[in-house]
């Protein structure tokens, strides 16, 4: 019974999340993933300063509780629609499409969703985004994509973060890329520290390819 | 409806976590949460190979998918029972219960339960512990307890892992500690590095008194 509930949930959000896809039209919508403190909210506001001129851009801040994270995201001068999910593990189509609702989507190229840090739950749900970019800090270990799977096998992009700490960890990257490999042979796997501003240029024209394509295809 | 289903599964979690904490009898039980990568597995070889001629000793290894922490458990010498939650972002009491069943609970002193790595969900579920142990690697960040209340809120101690890498973070420990302190005036706080082997005796030593006092407890 408990199996034929989530299938049901599942299958509601599915509906609302092909909904979504529709209404975002052009703008290139990211769907943010990773644990706790791997640096999602600091990887946005690099990449929002960097691109800002360059594209019309908004965030929607996934948070059980707090607006820490929507504060910092407005002082990037960026429009951000905070949602608390009071609990909640992850956000849903439904969360995400009363969130863009307040959204002015026609007058936007590129749409980030932060969802809520964690590794499992927000990987099963879709929300009408263009694709899931998992963010995995390299302080968590080189065994973390075998041991979640689901996330980095639906990923269109992975940031692996934190770099600047690898010499002070055991994190073996051949090891990390050589699974991450195994369940995912397509996405780009870009290597960075959002928080010392290193690496981030092909991040950065990736999400400029990916914003093109996105127009071509609707033009 | 939604909400009204959760309540029912919460209270029938519940009700096997009353049945499971009767079943362990004398056994003093920790449950360990924490966001993937924090350190718990690392934190658990430590003790078990400390502690392991002074206690009797096993783990329930709760995982996603694979065996590897139940495999590096194994590797210190002690009895584990691996649960899959083939996708399930937490342990429930009734996976604890059928885990449990596998071991001789009358000749334990302390059994730890490993849950998923996740900060949000495991906090929700009682699984019949004496206690909740919320690990955090401070490279998570300073904003970790205020931003998942929750569990920091239910721990009965709390473990801040990693405390080696501080001097390459910004983490500010003063300020973690005040939110932590906010929401759990009274849990003991160990700052350790499980990899590095430092500050784990007040740990060991907190063990100690908890398995003594449980003990003395049931006579």
């Amino acid at each position: 019974m408990k199996v034929y509930l989530e299938q049901e949930i599942l299958q509601e959000n599915e509906h609302q999340a092909e909904e979504n896809r529709a209404r975002f039209g052009g703008v290139f919508v990211v769907n943010l993933i990773g644990s706790p403190g791997c640096g999602k909210t600091t990887l946005l506001e690099k990449t929002l300063t960097a691109l800002k001129e360059e594209f019309r851009m908004a965030v929607i801040e996934g948070d059980i509780y707090t607006t820490k994270d929507a504060r910092r995201i407005e002082a990037c001068g960026v429009s951000v629609v905070q949602v608390n999910t009071a609990g909640g593990c992850h956000l849903s189509a439904e969360i995400t499409a009363k969130a863009a609702s307040n959204l002015n989507l026609g007058a936007l190229d590129l749409l980030f969703i932060e969802n809520v840090g964690n590794l499992v739950c927000p990987a099963e749900f879709d929300l009408g985004e263009d694709c899931k970019a998992a963010v995995l800090s390299i302080v968590e270990g080189d065994d973390k994509p075998a041991k979640y799977p689901l996330l980095f096998r639906e990923a269109g992009v992975v940031v692996l973060n934190k770099c600047d700490l690898q010499p002070y960890t055991n994190f073996d990257m051949d090891s990390a890329l050589a699974d991450l490999r195994g369940l995912n042979a397509s996405a780009p796997v870009f290597s960075l520290s959002a928080a010392k501003g290193e690496g981030l240029d092909p991040w950065f024209d990736w999400l400029r390819s990916a914003v093109a394509e996105k127009k071509g295809r609707q033009t």
